[in-house]
């Protein structure tokens, strides 16, 4: 992943009483307390049994660049009451997390409930002021990035081996929740994105044909002024591609028992210029006027006039109606195409399937059977729809070596005291069984030997 | 606001398909073609009836922007396939914006289904690869909006007058997710918000007090290294301030009846150091123990040592438990107080509640009856939680003059064909009746004469 970062990833990034705080400490005396903050979740998403911990290395980035500049102080001056000692100024703008220790979990891992992802230890006033940004830095990013491998999940549990593109960044939440969306879901376990800037700030595969408004924007032949295409291997230039293309979409017509009135003359226009711009590319999208009676024709026509000329089209994307029905008649089509003419590959055409799929949806789809090769997902991926926000708090647990606890009436609100080492128990056969939190004092544990534990909320 | 802009709202920040789209048309000799495309969106989200209409000036900055820059030509030519004619990379990079003609509602306007939010004219290529970016921008920030005004219209209904805080950039859809959160709460009718970048960045109010962990950190009075305080108008200073808030809990527990083995000491200490460093602005967190044994009592016994001194309290934080039912204990503690130590302004304390507030939250809160003046509202607020994302889309609707419909099976999805201009009629009470969609070509409505016009999806 590129090592950009996001520029209003900086200190002032951080909810106003973090800066209250660091005064009342300063104030208090109280500069070389040390703490120590675990940062944890307590419940999964998505009503699911696991999180992937992501957003370790934007942390990372944000600390080694952690500085007030002076705008930042200048605007704190002004904001703060007007009776703060100037000597904070001059302390802040001297800040950095320099004496700030890091343990975290690795990133990418599966993490649990309570177990801490990352422990901040250092100075109580720094460590105080990361907050809010770490907070940020984390929630969304292992939000998405467990939305995403659930997805991968889902598609791995169909009838075929599918590939998922993210197309959300226009319904994302804000231009830096599309890039990060686009960013962890690829962690997630996306196969590539639409979205070209997060294919440049993070050289994640960037893939996209063409939307209905092309089509729509072609009424006939008259529409491809230019409709030349050079032959892939021959010196040979075919000038009348169109009419290859119509000549082919009469014969296929026949074979597909296509009523000559279904195929719009636009959409075979539109098809024919993509090709001619796109023809070791060329994947359609094929509903805009009407699947089985426009749309397959027309692709398949299109795709076979390639062929005279040595190429290989890729495939076609459906974007609405009834995505397994519609992507079983693409399937048909294309292998009885395949057949009539010889055209091996054309059995093996790709089936991209867009339209507001979500999880369920593709459960359903797994259930219903389907030929689709790749799905692109937008919004119920790019927002978490399900479930819009991850939980995850930041816990005082020690102070100057005394472990602390905040109480509450809702027992699952209640802290671990403490500072902790995690340890991930497996089986014989290899399979995680649990994670032991110890004391750091503590031995740890030893293969073979038993552990006894206790869960820290459940009382037997 | 402001009038900075995003960083990564540029060019590349956009679907390849755009792209791709782009050098098609551009290879079918389309260059002169002009078009006319309308962002709209189909239905008012939170199952509501209206939508406020917000983004519009950050697309306005991403039109003046609009360049793509050496190395975005550089990415493209490495990303777009081998075959594509080098001239494509000369056209894009001498390409502006300059021939987009944009027409807007007004940002802030209440905005309902299927009318034009933006029209967009000009040549058919260039508004085309504006599709993203403007959907993007407009989107989130609308449905936030929409989301704040929400809010502000649910207080609005409640007993009494409630000033509305944005708490949410931990839990927001990233760094830049928080942001766009900040100020689209803002602009749909919140007072202010925590996050501090946003108050740089577009001048909203910043507020906040103190976490629960601070008061955590504090044990007891060995925490207070330095307990003086000056007199707010006097030439004294105060130098055994913890005792002074000692004596006055000692006498406050008696008259509140409450049991001294309640209060907790870290917090008193807590609360009187950050009324040292905040002794004009102290407003403290009480529910860290137990809002009505501890947390009230400590808070009241520094407001009145504060009091002793010159100064004047603020008020309390409540982050759990039965919000209404905690408030009004806190009102009538202020009110007993206020009557025994004749200290009027006491009984006009601020109460702020926060804690996983929701719009259906504060309705049934305005039911129950409550004593809030303030509510904090995070993670429900910024990420749309109801809804996580607007359906806007941008649609052509005409091509060098000829309108263009895009039909669909799904006759919700079919589009209104050509150039609109739009009119919002009112009755003569001055009360909004229905927006009139015309083609600009036709008579404006007159006052006091008879409109007849049609709904475009329903058929009588």
């Amino acid at each position: 992943m590129g090592n950009e970062q996001n520029s209003v990833v900086q200190p002032l990034l951080t909810d106003l009483y973090q800066i209250n705080m660091a005064y009342a400490y300063w104030k208090a005396g109280r500069i070389e307390d040390q703490a120590v903050f675990d940062l944890f979740f307590r419940k999964s998403p998505f009503s699911g049994e696991f999180t992937i911990f992501a957003g370790l290395s934007d942390c990372l980035k944000f600390l080694e660049n952690f500085k007030y500049s002076e705008s930042d102080i200048d605007y704190l001056k002004k904001t703060l009451p007007s009776h703060v000692e100037p000597d904070l100024y001059t302390y802040l703008a001297n800040l950095t997390p320099k004496d700030i220790k890091i343990h975290a979990m690795q990133e990418g891992s599966i993490a649990f409930p309570r177990i801490p992802l990352i422990r901040v230890e250092g100075p109580l006033i720094v460590a105080q002021l990361l907050e809010t940004t770490l907070l940020t830095l984390v929630n969304f990013a292992s939000l998405m990035t467990t939305n995403a491998a659930r997805y991968r999940i889902a598609v791995e549990a169909g009838p075929r081996r599918v590939q998922l593109l993210e197309f959300g960044l226009r319904r994302a939440q804000g231009p830096d929740g599309g890039l990060s969306a686009s960013k962890y879901a690829y962690v997630g376990g996306f196969d590539g994105t639409s979205n070209v800037l997060a294919g440049k700030l993070f050289n994640i595969p960037v893939k996209g044909t063409h939307a209905h408004s092309y089509v729509m924007s072609f009424t006939g032949a008259e529409d491809l002024v230019n409709a030349e295409i050079k032959h892939k291997t021959e010196d040979y230039v075919e000038k009348k591609f169109y009419e290859k293309c119509l000549k082919w979409a009469t014969k296929l017509a026949v074979h597909l028992k296509i009523m000559p009135d279904g195929p719009h003359d636009g959409e075979l226009a539109a098809f024919a210029s993509y090709a001619i711009a796109f023809p070791d590319e060329f994947l359609a999208l094929i509903d805009t006027y009407d699947v089985s009676k426009s749309g397959i024709l027309n692709f398949a026509a299109v795709a076979m006039a390639l062929n005279d000329l040595g190429y290989r089209a890729l495939g076609v994307r459906i974007d609405s109606g009834d995505l397994a029905y519609l992507s079983n008649i693409a399937r048909e089509t294309f292998e009885s195409v395949s057949k009539e003419f010889s055209v091996e590959w054309f059995a093996s055409l790709i089936i991209v399937a867009s339209n507001d799929i979500n999880e369920d949806t593709i459960l359903s789809l797994n259930n219903q059977g389907h030929s689709i090769d790749v799905f692109g997902i937008g919004t119920h991926l790019v927002t978490c729809q399900k479930q819009p926000a991850l939980g995850c708090v930041y816990k005082l647990v020690e102070i100057n070596g005394n472990p602390k606890i905040k109480l509450s009436q809702d027992v699952e609100k209640v802290t671990m005291p403490g500072k902790k080492t995690v340890f991930r128990l497996y089986s014989n056969e290899g399979y995680a069984l649990y994670d032991l939190l110890q004391r750091p004092d503590e031995n740890p544990p030893e293969v073979n030997k038993r552990v006894l534990c206790r869960h820290p909320f459940q009382v037997s």
